[in-house]
């Protein structure tokens, strides 16, 4: 009853906490100023390659991996949905810990792409690598020219010529592309105008370095490049590859996208829950700790109701993303839809309302980088946009209500 | 997993929703009208007894009682909070539900007080014909001269005397007590204002027509007197009841009304869930029914979004009451302190906010009485403050989180 | 520069201000009271005719007049919309002052009507004795069938037959018709389903005696009656009236309506601000002067950030109005399009707010009728719905702001 | 009537504009990425000094610069608050108009106290150069380990010994003190704790070679260094300045504070109204450029009603600005107290939500640096905290509103 978390979910759990308190949280910070202070940002420090080393070896490595599907048993036998959702949550506690943890967007969507749609043979080349952790990979679908929020709009092309496949175009938010591990890129492109609004587009493996893949620029998001990962802008001129590198058949993008993103979503909504639960306790140490006129700031005017609200806050939130995981677990996508778009819609605008909050009460040091918060916001911000808008996720919500009644009108 | 209702409480909820569609929904707004135009509102519709009498045949009655304790078992075997939180929900879709099934407050929570803490006598003088729906009762907690919403506060006194107590003092806001069947007061009482803070009220049993209580007038509520119903102010002028109509003891009112708090709240907060979800359906009929500029009303500016935005708010509020009536079930009101508060703040604010929108997409409609929309707005924002205005919910809230950190500081 | 009023204004404002003091506050509880109490609440309190009589040969009468055009410096000078807001805020402060003034909708408006539009003839008929306070007036144009946001939508029939005009339909909130003295309706019903949109519409004065005019019901607006004055809903069943009582012309009453709409607009939303005024005022002195917790009320919690964000709102509201009635005096209702839907937007949405924080601030006293809040607040509401929703007007600004650059794109 | 600007003032605006049109706007952003790409991008870029001098040469300049009170004639007859106003929002728009019209903060604040307390000496030594833009300055006022919210907690000393002054302690959010030309400190520091509350800190003036002043590190706000001008860490040790350094006299620091903060209040908040212009015009530009599911994005769901709420929310943020301004200049500082409070809590947190739905309707491009809206949200945020917090000033604007009643009750 409830959504408490498995047995064997629960031994993760802890662990992963244990693992967070004596491992990465005391050297986060040093890691981030490492990275910040590197004449090359974009290499990964060695600490970190060490910090995953020690992850995998106590079995806290690719715990995203779903529950295995018959013909994947080899991958290993994943958790639910219900039971990831709280070990996502305390990953999203620290901006270092997916990463370690191997269990980092967009990798996991990309992973999850090539367990259920690849062939046996670009699991051995593309998937195996990426649960070892020894590549990286991009997904390359956002264009700077369209609204992207409408995945109709994608103009960049995948068109079939004999037995290759010729992409051309231009993507951004190309999110991890600039690592140099980043040797995978999962390219949608628009194969048919002339068929079924979601039948033209085709899905794509792309090496990295294939001639005419060329990474223009990397983006910064709220002023952060988020190195060594890195948000890429990228164009492909008369890019080849392979037929066979196309995921399922041509057209066939939109019903591979629908897999990837229950779970995704999921993920990220609660490491943002996470994110805000971390943002409140700092918000309520540094209340209590610091004084002004005379009492410790969570005792002047409105704190404390503020601290209530976004207790009150993350509490509906995170029910309603383990509600979610609970459905995709019982029901799968199809009788989750609604759910999947409601935590889009609310998890962000909550997380980014309770770090506002705890910015607030740190003064100009919530600005600064001493504190995690700064990088919180802006990335709860930029969610609201990430993996559709809030307006499309509310869209579809609003069609599955009035889908309730319109037979009955 | 997640908060499936029991077999027994599925089957109930089925009955329940049976019986609201086919003998309740049928004639709501008959005995509305009724109630309204009669020569005297405050007399109940004979209509009204034949329903109850409907409902007690069909065993859908007194369903709020909640699991035996020892010593309790005539009064037969409750639903936990869990199971009953979804009958709740579906009661509080009508304005009359709730006493059909005899599972209104105040009387669920005054019979909840004589179960528990009502001496032998006490139950079979006053809970058994409660039990029956022979009599009505009324509570007697808020004051009009001071600010109630520190129950601290209550002036009005309890002063044993001899084998008597005199009661003295002036009361508003009693609910039921304009019902010709109220029967019973729970007034509750200063005694000895140099005790301990929680330690200085008492609460007594005092019938109806002890010489010395008066009704002063009947108080409107946003402008309605909720006949046959009614809200009292009362003044008690050297009322003398016998001591032993004392509950407990002198100086034990709170630790009462603490037992009355948690499923009191929870059932307060599933009602209004059911209302705003009642609210929404309507919102979207009309919506899809109504045409303005050419379109649908929901296909006009952000209707869409506003309905979504109401099914996610409604979705999470749900969620959040039966996460706490889950905490009552398995760890008592101790363990649920701060959730209770939590549905008490955001549930009456998310029905509010719903059942607006619900108005705006009726025009002049919502504001009439020809939906049950004005009351149901007008009702949810009275919910702010009854049981504790919000404010005093988020310091309940606040203070046990930062409890949480204050040792550690 | 500013806002500040003329003198001829600033003298009024304090002769109005004076009035509301000694003669409108000491007596407005009992008057209400009495409505309340009478055996027909629909015939008007004697006392009430008298303090219309007062204000009258105090010179405080009709001043919402809109300056004079030619023709018309027979029924006085009037002041300009900037010079009459504070005036129209002041009787806000007060659910009585507009009535004693005669300045209530929706008398002004249709006077305004009358002045501009009608002919000699039907100023002398019914202007004069509207001028006068001798008889009251309605308005009838939505209708409970269709969606009369959208004005087009209106149903009801004028149709021209020889020197008669004949009407059919049925109208609701037609604001006033519950009075024994309104004794004109203006009605407003569609002519000629092919023209132009715009151009399908009459108006048409209606004797309130002529037969097949029906009053209905009296419709409560959120439980409230509004005697004597009243919201009827009215039919209309082959009404014949003579053709000269159609205004200007067939089809133009939309042209017509515009007129009414910026002044109108304004004075609503004056008195709005006046009513959260004196409800920032209410919540204020109530703060002050009860405790809980051993602390002034305004100083738990959020309380004093409420009450600065109430200052904040009112201030920018008023603000905006008084730039918009500046534009309406110097640019007309051409220039001041967006800005009269900007404040019917705004100013609601702000009083309700305002209202809501100051009904919390008293408790349960703030839901009965004690205190002026819970018909404020209710009424607020309406505003929202009354003369436009929000989401009508919304769509005016933006209309007006992508035009800025649509040109250009 | 209403705020229009003056002759002098409209003809000033007329000329900003079209400066911003022709020579700023056409080189800002890539006068923006020279500095980002620059090998040290705290050397101001030539091509910016070229653009201060045409500024000058065409009289737009220091035009921030109040009117001459006597004594002060010789820096030129200023404008009004009300008149600098749009000229302000004006510079708003850029984030590099305010430095090229040497009109910026904190050298406008720093040049303003110099202006008004400053010695001839110390106007010759400091303001001349300031006023010529040959050097520019700080204000260490902020410390970080203290609640600097409350200001009489600035624990930095400022001793006086002899012919000296003494400073210890470390400032944070020293605005400016990254630039090259920086040359004078305004140091706030602590000289008498048991003197009153607000007579215990003096400022001194303290060229930025003094040895001891050692610039820790430069802050990121929001993850931007705003190069070339930076917000530095500062820590002063055993810094010693003459005597006559002192601003007035020892324990003046809070009188000459208060000067400072009316008109640089009214500058902030005028810039952040230019900025949510600007991002509404954005917005609105995308909205009518871009086409999801088939209609340009202004169409889609409640897009419309934002743009509509962000054009009400700027005009009434503009209106209690130039509210401010009007009773600065009519009534001083005393007399608008709670209005310069206001616009401190209303106007950037307007900003930020209009920027922020701004963000929304780019997409991912909104997050990018490719459009100024992700600098102008974390600029606006920050403005919450700057300057005083929200909290502190809702603080300032409820001790005014309750001081209305406090003697009547």
């Amino acid at each position: 009853m409830g959504f408490e978390p498995s047995a064997r979910a629960q031994e993760l759990i802890e662990r992963v906490m244990s693992f967070l308190e004596t491992e990465i949280e005391p050297v986060e910070a040093e890691l981030h100023a490492a990275t910040k202070n590197a004449a090359d940002p974009w290499q990964p420090q060695p600490a970190f390659k060490d910090l995953q080393a020690k992850a995998r070896e106590q079995g806290l490595w690719n715990l995203f991996l779903p529950s295995a599907e018959p013909g994947n048993e080899q991958y290993g036998e994943g958790l639910s949905n219900l039971d990831y959702a709280p070990i996502a949550e305390l990953t999203g506690r620290s901006f270092l810990a997916p990463y370690v943890f191997n269990c980092n967007a967009p990798d996991t969507g990309n992973m999850e792409v090539l367990l259920r749609y690849g062939t046996a043979e670009q699991k051995k080349r593309w998937l195996e690598p990426l649960l070892d952790g020894a590549i990286r990979s991009a997904f390359c679908m956002t264009e700077p020219d369209v609204a992207s929020s409408d995945a109709t709009n994608m103009a960049a092309t995948a068109i079939p010529d004999g037995d290759e496949v010729v992409i051309n175009g231009r993507k951004w938010w190309s999110t991890g592309i600039g690592h140099p591990d980043c040797e995978l890129l999962i390219f949608m492109g628009l194969t048919d105008p002339d068929a079924h609004r979601y039948a033209r587009h085709t899905m794509v493996l792309v090496p990295r370095d294939t001639p005419g893949v060329k990474v223009e620029r990397l983006l910064p998001a709220m002023h952060r490049y988020d190195e060594p990962h890195g948000h890429g802008e990228v164009s492909f001129t008369d890019v080849r590859v392979p037929a066979e590198n196309i995921l399922v058949g041509p057209g066939r993008a939109f019903e591979i996208a629908q897999g990837r993103l229950g779970p995704g979503r999921v993920h990220h909504c609660m490491r943002l829950i996470g994110l805000a639960e971390h943002s409140l306790e700092l918000a309520v140490r540094r209340g209590l700790s610091r004084t002004a006129f005379g009492k410790p700031l969570v005792n002047l005017g409105g704190n404390r109701e503020r601290i209530a609200d976004a207790r009150i806050a993350i509490n509906q939130a995170r029910l309603l993303v383990l509600q979610t995981a609970h459905l995709l677990d019982t029901e799968g996508l199809a009788g989750a839809l609604s759910e999947v778009s409601q935590i889009k819609v609310a998890v962000p605008r909550m997380a980014q309302d309770v770090i506002d909050m705890a910015i607030q009460l740190h003064g100009g040091g919530g600005l600064s980088d001493d504190f995690p918060l700064a990088a919180a916001w802006t990335g709860a911000r930029a969610l609201r946009l990430a993996d559709g808008p809030d307006e499309v996720h509310r869209g579809v919500v609003a069609r599955i209500e009035l889908a309730k009644y319109k037979e009955s009108e």
